[in-house]
């Protein structure tokens, strides 16, 4: 089956979907962008992404490409026509296309979506617990910003696989942790506390992170939002990252460092399944 | 007359000139890019440009798509096509379309050229000197790098255009000068001596910066490399920019302050006239 992606609105063959290079996208870095899970044919979280997405235009005064409820048709069309039962939706919003200048254009902002089936994690990355390395967080002041300023992330994430690992997480000046190149990172400290930075500038307020949260509570799990060393991290009960790809993965390794007993931690396998039945009730 | 654009091997019509929406460019601001000044028909620095291109590349592990004499001739021909005497050749090079993965994918480097003729800066801008305003530097750790991730320098020139200003002066953590969001920044001292940030990861290395640095020497004209602070900017001598559409601009008030009587200073209108002659005798 051919796979179709929206772009401003057409929908065309993948091999087609293209924009101006003079988008903004392309050129500056000028967008932002929302990575939707698609659970049973459901959006997961939904609401979510779009306030989100909204924060981000609004933060970088990028005008919404249309109405919610014209965006929700749009994405559910290319779920449709790409016959996603279980994977990811993709959407792009760029300032649009202009002749080249730094200074904002009057442009029309740019919409482009795909979608794709996506297949279920390793089972074994589940049983094993993912290595995570660390290295500087070289990136701007505003990745609480979901934009596609993500050239750092690309280096980090290319660094992780090259070490062989699963992920990177992101050190700041303080040697605290901020997040993965494209996950929220956590920790369960000896008292079992589940502790993940708060959601300042400094991190992506994963969709995923807020899920768990929630989950969490209603399982009176206590989550405090606070930033956590490496040092600290690597003397952890437990560790484990979210994203909207991955929902729980488990951190057995960081760095040359054993996470508790090298095992998925009991919480963490606990909050897994709390947070897959959670994506499994919702419509 | 229609303008054509070059990409991936094919001279287009400025509108049809494309690329996919899962170019990394598009995606992950995974590109670098060279502006070049076309004066008289010739490139202005053609072979400074090309190093940094190559830096740049390097940095990244971005494979040059092609050949330096191959790269040069599409040059030429893309200002022949555009009919270019004096104006900018923009060039684009970025990891390539592959389907959306953070790590580095085994994919193509993608190549976009245009070129536009470009009207002379407004006399009276040299006449009475240029505003620049000051904000926090919030770029990422590697702005030595010319990678499109512009974002921050998208919303700093945007910042400055609503402020009345012609350029935004970026501040490190420091309270110094960094370097504007697409020049470089410079002052004048009491003692006569001109002074740049040197080039290291905070700054773009600019050419036209480089190209200043040398008729300054050859003029027995002291240029110093260090940083400056916002206050020792505002308390100097003459303060101006530089880049390659602006050459030299004089600026004549940071913020509040009038940088000295007000007016262009002597040295800078002596630089902008040793470097105009610099680019005139160029072949």
């Amino acid at each position: 089956m051919s796979r179709v992606a929206y772009v401003n609105g057409r929908y065309l063959p993948h091999r087609a979907a293209a924009v101006h290079v003079e988008d903004r996208g392309f050129q500056f870095a000028d967008g932002a962008y929302e990575v939707i899970a698609v659970h049973g044919g459901s959006f997961l979280d939904e609401g979510l992404h779009l306030t989100r997405l909204h924060r981000s235009l609004g933060e970088l005064r990028i005008e919404p490409p249309m109405a919610d409820a014209a965006l929700k048709a749009v994405m559910r069309e290319v779920v449709r026509r790409n016959r996603v039962r279980d994977g990811i939706l993709y959407m792009q919003v760029t300032r649009g296309a202009a002749p080249r200048d730094f200074a904002f254009p009057k442009s029309r902002p740019s919409l482009v979506m795909t979608a794709r089936n996506a297949r279920p994690l390793d089972p074994k990355l589940l049983e094993r617990g993912a290595l995570v390395v660390t290295l500087p967080d070289i990136r701007w002041a505003r990745p609480d910003i979901k934009s596609v300023a993500l050239l750092p992330n690309a280096l980090g994430k290319q660094r992780a696989k090259e070490a062989g690992a699963y992920e990177a997480w992101q050190v700041d000046r303080d040697g605290n942790v901020t997040e993965g190149t494209s996950s929220n990172a956590w920790i369960v400290t000896a008292k079992g506390e589940i502790v993940t930075r708060q959601a300042d500038h400094a991190i992506l307020n994963g969709v995923t992170r807020l899920g768990v949260i929630e989950v969490a509570g209603k399982a009176q799990m206590k989550v405090i939002e606070r930033p956590f060393s490496v040092a600290e991290a690597k003397a952890a009960r437990e560790a484990f990252i979210t994203s909207t790809t991955n929902f729980i993965v488990p951190v057995t390794r960081i760095d040359d460092a054993t996470v508790g007993d090298g095992k998925p931690g009991e919480i963490t396998r606990r909050l897994r399944a709390l947070y897959v039945e959670y994506a499994a009730r919702q419509p």
